[in-house]
């Protein structure tokens, strides 16, 4: 048997003079340092900015190896650290401001990088901050949740909320390199990985059939987080995104909506369900069936792809149906999307497995019909 | 004699996908929202961002002109205007803050267009408020100073201070248009006027003999505040900018860097003068002085650059001596600087009028004569 760590998959994002690689291992946590030392020649400061739940022993791990290295001219590296405490809130002004401060204070400059660990809240927060230090310096996310693996860290976004509005604010900024290592895994709950299992189905319906069937045989080994699995999903996750923002990276041309799939309902699910009752991808789950029941009733695709889907999602221990799913509480927020202009109700739907289409237009009795077969 | 607003002088600010328009004339602000109109077709909804000094009548014309306009599709555009405090304060995390908040409440979306109105406080931060809305908002700059007028609205730079630290945050975020009407200069205070002509001295030295030479010979003209005069010297300020910034949009091949020519010494003398006892220009003009003095010490350029530059900044009205120049207190504020390399002091410097060139490893004896030789 291979050793685990000497099978790492590295994809590539291509973006111009923003291209980035994706490096993909278990218990490769210590190869890191030479990572990004090769990718970024000139590091001379690294800022890790990490959650606190990650802090120790994963944040601190990468902290001292770093610090072991040297810069080519053979001067030290300079590290500083610091932890956001765990959770949505810290997406704010405020720990954005905190952010800013201990970067000035630790005298970073145009070429200190910003090396961000944790989950999506720590990559888009620290992300938007690395954009806006100076007016922008580069930046490594070291996702440390399945979903932060598998769609927060590829892309692009980065941003914080306003107090009444997710990802209201934020910018575009390309991180210079993405780092996995599966192993830090071990320590996030069973619920938040499965949650993110929501998205790896996602892009088997969205964009790659062959994916699709991939996970309905190695659904198990996926529950049972088995190495090789886990890796190949994170990969061809990360591929679909990847591909999918290349086209599209500021969102202008339309195609980056397809990532969307299910989250017009799954928003709309998290807004009325009350805070941190379902999680993300739990609800983008239950969202694709919502959606799929959709595209069921306005003849896109046939009943077979709701049963794959279904069964698919069940086999990952994910939710298919909501019994609190109330449409005269969801519709409200579904037409104040921000992906939706002027009431026009608008879906991603899918066609067949591995395609689907952005739909506008659609008739509330139908949405009401697709929401109330999910309960 | 021609009417003065038919003479609108227009500048391309050629950067790839990015490119757009300055437009220059007097008494023309009846004109700007034909041509916001004309520039963005599809203009739904203005936010439009004023300096409480110029909040009334400029930015209410503007508003309400926009106001009567249509869309394509004859629906009306709607316009939100807020007033910002007056004064450098304003660049800060509380009033970027606010204004995230006032375009949310405003039912802001990413069609919507910022539109600065005042002076390089005012374009600066409602800029990085564009930039960051939603991950980035289109914009228009009106500037109502003349420095920025000249400079700070030109370029993409926008941001705001950190309280111990200016411009420490921020976007490179290019405007969609500049439309300046030099009427608004009328209540422009002299002071504040001059000051801006000491970045149009800057544009002459460092990139166009001839237009310095046209200064030389205009210099009356300009204290006058003769209208032909201060477009003339405003289309050609922008137009040198805007090939500076168009070579080296990020500053990252260091072009764009000439446009600091007298800056380090400038910040040198603001950081240890006192709050607002030099204007920024002033300083600049201080600086250039300096710059010239160090030049000529190194043998870089001869006695006569230094004699016409000083002729044409007293010519302005500008100081060219600062009697309270005091080297042990600006020396250290210039090896902080964040132009400064490791405490590497590099200074722009005058080969003849029309160029200049980046010098590192400066002696700090010889920065100390040359700041002595202007006292
Ligand atoms: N930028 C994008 O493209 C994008 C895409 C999707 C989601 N997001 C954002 O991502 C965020 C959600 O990301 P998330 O689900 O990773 O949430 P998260 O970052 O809040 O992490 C979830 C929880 O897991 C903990 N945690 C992290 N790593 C752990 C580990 N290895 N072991 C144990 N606990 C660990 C965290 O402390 C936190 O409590 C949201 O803010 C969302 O808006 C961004
Ligand atoms: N972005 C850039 O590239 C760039 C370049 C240079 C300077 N700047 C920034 O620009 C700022 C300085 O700009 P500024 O000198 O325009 O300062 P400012 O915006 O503070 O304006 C100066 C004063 O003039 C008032 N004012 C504005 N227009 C007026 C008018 N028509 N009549 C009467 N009063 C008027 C303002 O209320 C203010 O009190 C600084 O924050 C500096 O960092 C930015
Ligand atoms: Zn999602
Ligand atoms: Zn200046």
């Amino acid at each position: 048997m291979p050793s685990p760590s000497s099978e790492v998959h590295s994809i590539d994002v291509s973006l111009g003079d923003r291209s980035y690689k994706i490096e993909i291992g278990t218990e490769s946590i210590d190869t890191f340092s030479d990572s990004i030392l090769a990718s970024l020649g000139d590091l001379t400061h690294a800022l890790v900015i990490a959650d606190a739940a990650v802090e120790n022993p994963w944040a601190m791990t990468i902290a001292s190896s770093i610090a072991k290295q040297k810069t080519p001219s053979g001067d030290d590296i300079r590290v500083n650290l610091i932890a956001v405490p765990s959770g949505e809130t810290s997406k704010s002004i405020g720990q954005l401001d905190t952010l800013w401060q201990w970067m000035l204070e630790s005298s970073a400059d145009r070429r200190s990088v910003v090396i961000a660990i944790g989950g999506g809240v720590i990559g888009d927060l620290a992300g938007f901050a690395a954009a806006t230090f100076t007016r922008g310096i580069r930046f490594i996310q070291v996702p440390t949740t399945l979903l932060a693996m598998v769609d927060s860290s590829v892309g692009g976004k980065t941003g914080i909320n306003l107090p009444t509005a997710k990802n209201m604010v934020g910018a575009f900024w390309q991180p210079s390199l993405v780092l996995i290592d599966t192993s830090v895994l071990s320590t996030l709950p069973d619920r938040s990985y499965i949650s993110g299992l929501g998205e790896v189905v996602k892009y088997g319906v969205i964009d790659d059939a062959p994916f699709f069937e991939w996970l309905e045989a190695n659904a198990g080994k996926l529950l049972d987080r088995d190495d090789n699995a886990v890796r190949y999903a994170i990969a061809e996750s990360c591929r679909s995104k990847a591909n999918v923002v290349g086209e599209d990276e500021r969102e202008t041309s339309g195609r980056r909506a397809i990532l969307n799939y299910g989250h017009t309902f799954a928003h709309a699910i998290e807004a009325t369900a009350g805070y941190g009752q379902v999680l993300h991808g739990e609800a983008v789950a239950i969202g694709m069936q919502m959606a799929a029941h959709l595209a069921i009733e306005l003849e896109l695709c046939d009943a077979e792809l709701l049963k794959r889907q279904t069964a698919l999602l069940k086999a990952c221990g994910l939710p298919t149906t909501y019994a609190a799913a109330d449409p005269d509480a969801m519709l409200p927020v579904m037409k104040r999307d921000k992906k939706v202009s002027h009431g026009n109700l608008r879906f991603v739907l899918p066609e067949r497995i591995g395609s689907v289409t952005l739909l506008g237009d659609i008739k509330e009795p139908n949405v009401t019909k697709a929401i109330l077969a999910c309960c």
